[in-house]
């Protein structure tokens, strides 16, 4: 197989108006959930651009830390990995220890105190003018996906680390007025555990100590994982990792958006309102095996018409939730137009038994995957899929299970927080392009990240970057450099504006 | 898992008019199929039904030859296996030559000479007053589908035995016309080697000699399975085992119906007029592949959502043919009002990649199984339906593949064997109830049969037996055992009236 890995192409400038090929239709529906949550939106111009080139020779900037350095350790970083080829790193994996000891490296270079605790995580400090005070967090995560992209994860990591590099060279880092403490955590995609955010929950104090004791396929514990790699860790000790939330101030992560709306408004950062809730459901459809060539079209019950009927439904009710939902009692207090633009529902796995082109399946089985900004409107999604998939089953009389499996409340960042951080990114734009037309604008984050996790401990903020195509979990996935800088020096503007 | 196999419940008695949970509506609809295909028909009567009740105590009818016994073989058959608590023979596997070794026991018992040939199918044959005559083939397969139950191929073996071992205790083997030989073919459901009539196919001389040279999922070929089982077998040897039409008169097969028409009819036998054709296609959707929360609906081109589409249509065009039809060139000369009869379209695998709820697949697979009883017809439908997927697929913008597999012509059976099989069966059934308001009804068959290779060797016909709800391929299957008794009794009396 012909190698993944590596720094992708850059043929998309800085200045090109990203042109993607959806309408602006598309644009415009997305356009609308700008204008619902944030209201400072509404100044937003279509027409607007980054006025200006990023001007390298100004002094303030730092291209040679917060563009050249950084894509190259994120290219670096991006070739370390556990299979031939293409991008794998998961808990604690070798690579994933590998790529620890690369990020201690850099956080040593930037003048920090670094470690690794007993959940694998990296974390490199420095304490500013006090010690005591309440830290800004930084982070995100280490571990991949399987064939995995360079950006995802690694971006904040790196992004947090070059700023912090710029405050060392200037001499800036002694000037903070709280400690700053980044953390690359070990695990938020859940490859290997199925559990997400082994690392960041640990910290946040969401996880049980019986998380330990989870097994992967190979029937190897958590715990077993961590001895493999001397990390003693007990229930007790395990649960000591967990940060005293009055030691903290805020958590701040930059992440790759890995959705095309940035690109589509040709904007390169954005600042992210909340944490879409989601809900995974399998559905089972039971009906009658039998022979293909046997039995009449009109004496079936065929599971498999039925699956395709179903989702079928779920598009349709996912794309025009107003055309469905029937405002009963569950529907008060929401305007079920507002779930048009940031509902998503996605049937990702299917599966027919027995399986056989020859023969009628006995059995369908599919996920959904159901994200809304808003919980109520979630559950009114839910309540009313569910009502119009049991009917479609009893008319069809085949047997529908439709078992919930997982569900996560939305994460809302916090306000102030993310004020900040708003006009961090601005700062920096206008830094790096002179007269800046446009707002940076507020999207909601239809993915889970660290910060959900670390919501709980403190109050989240987070740094969207525009990724090529939209694409993530793929080797196709691409960050421009010039974002890369952009992200890094809003990253600096804050911690200058806000931390010292 | 507990064992599935034994004997099924025997709860339906002969004479309770089995009413099954489908409407009048769908009897009338398959009525028009025998309407179409066979004149004779035109007398039936749905208020009809066998008067009177088996009488066992006659002379002539054997119960316990052709009911109890056959039953016990088939019962003592469906536990050769080579699988651990449910159904599995595939071609000269263990099981497969135990279950041969048996059957060659029951045709010794009948008097017959018999042998093993070199593609593993068991031979029985009696000479009867002329050696040299043209022969009557009677025959059907050993192998089984995964999970089977026990009289698919098994029935129309045993029937067979029984008929013959009846002439064979009352003498009258002797004087048998012409030689009579029941084969038992040894692969006609293709399990282990994706092409079905291995074993009949050879006899009809219709495979190429390197069908010894395709390999099973772990590469080993027919050759080598032979050569496991001390058989030596050349590509010069193989071609040989071709029968020369000249020294046969005919085909006969007793089979299970597999689908669940009789039933609905309360009528335990039928004629087959003929065996659809049947067209293999795997289509192949290909989208952009995404993050399921972060791609606004909107955005997207799902191959799954795509995919169910297409499933949709394929099942509203089989249902309703008239419909969907054009009726430009490829429609001239039939009706297409016969197709809804006929038609049946499956969709039996379907798979995603990359196959994780999380992602939007890239990828959607699945298979399409097309059957009808006119070749032109089935041409008609295909046209038809890929004009129709290429145009869903051009609006949602994702590429679709319609790749045509397999394509199988329909084969009618020989009218004047077939007049001679539905007066034997008619006799049978005036023997064993009396009075008969009801013709033996003609049908279709939808599924392949050995009869189908066996029909470019010779003229064949072929019988079909009620089985309870239409199920098969399933450890459900089931006959019940005075339908067993009426099958062999037919055989019996196609013996008696057209081979002595």
């Amino acid at each position: 197989m012909a190698s993944h890995l590596g720094k992708a192409d850059d043929s998309m400038s800085w200045n090109s108006k990203t042109v993607i090929t959806f309408g602006v239709s598309l644009v415009l529906s997305w356009f609308l959930v700008f204008s619902l949550i944030s209201a400072t939106c509404l100044a937003y111009s279509f027409a607007g651009t980054w006025v200006g080139n990023p001007d390298s020779g100004r002094s303030d900037l730092y291209p040679e830390i917060l563009r050249d350095e950084a894509v190259a350790r994120l290219n670096e970083l991006g070739k370390v990995s556990d299979a031939d080829g293409y991008l794998e790193r998961t808990f604690l994996s070798p690579a994933s220890i590998r790529a620890g000891k690369l990020i201690q490296s850099w956080m040593e270079d930037a003048g920090l105190r670094t470690w690794m605790d007993q959940m694998g995580n990296i974390h490199g400090r420095t304490d500013g003018m006090n010690a005591s005070a309440e830290a800004l967090l930084v982070g995100s995560h280490l571990d991949t996906v399987i064939d995995a992209g360079i950006y995802d994860g690694s971006l904040g990591i790196v992004c947090a680390l070059s700023a912090l590099k710029v405050l060392k060279t200037t001499g800036n880092i002694e000037k903070l007025k709280r400690p700053v403490e980044v953390i690359a955590f070990s695990d938020e995609e859940g490859v290997r555990f199925q559990t997400t955010f082994l690392g960041s929950g640990a910290i946040a104090g969401i996880l049980p100590a019986s998380v330990l004791w989870i097994t992967d396929k190979s029937g190897i514990t958590v715990h077993d994982v961590l001895k493999e790699n001397s990390i003693e860790v007990t229930e007790e000790s395990f649960l000591q990792l967990k940060y005293d939330p009055e030691s903290v101030w805020g958590y701040i992560e930059v992440h790759i958006e890995q959705g095309p709306v940035l690109e589509s408004l040709g904007l390169p950062l954005a600042v992210v309102q909340g944490i879409a809730g989601q809900t995974r459901i399998k559905v089972t459809v039971s009906g009658v095996q039998g022979h293909a060539g046997t039995v009449p079209m009109s004496m079936r019950r065929d599971p498999m018409a039925a699956a395709a009927e179903l989702i079928g439904l779920l598009e349709s009710l996912c794309k025009d939730p107003e055309s469905y939902l029937s405002y009963d009692g569950h529907c008060n207090g929401f305007a079920a137009d507002s779930l048009a633009g940031s509902l998503v529902c996605t049937v990702g796995e299917i599966s027919s038994w027995p399986s056989a082109s020859n023969v009628i399946p006995g059995q369908v089985n599919f996920t959904i995957d159901l994200r809304a900004m808003e919980d109520m409107e979630r559950e009114a999604i839910i309540i009313e899929l569910s009502n119009r998939m049991y009917h479609i089953c009893d008319r069809r009389s085949v047997a529908c299970d439709i078992d919930r499996k997982h569900d996560a409340g939305a994460v809302v960042c916090d306000p102030g927080l993310s004020s900040k951080m708003k006009s961090s990114a601005y700062s920096a734009l206008k830094k790096m392009v002179g007269e800046v037309q446009d707002e940076v604008p507020v999207l909601m984050s239809g993915a889970g990240h660290d910060a959900m996790a670390m919501s709980h401990l403190t109050e989240v903020s987070m740094l969207f970057v525009r990724c090529r195509g939209g694409i993530s979990h793929s080797p196709e996935e691409h960050v421009l450099d010039d974002d890369i800088w952009a992200a890094g020096l809003a990253v600096l503007e804050f911690l200058d504006q806000h931390v010292t």
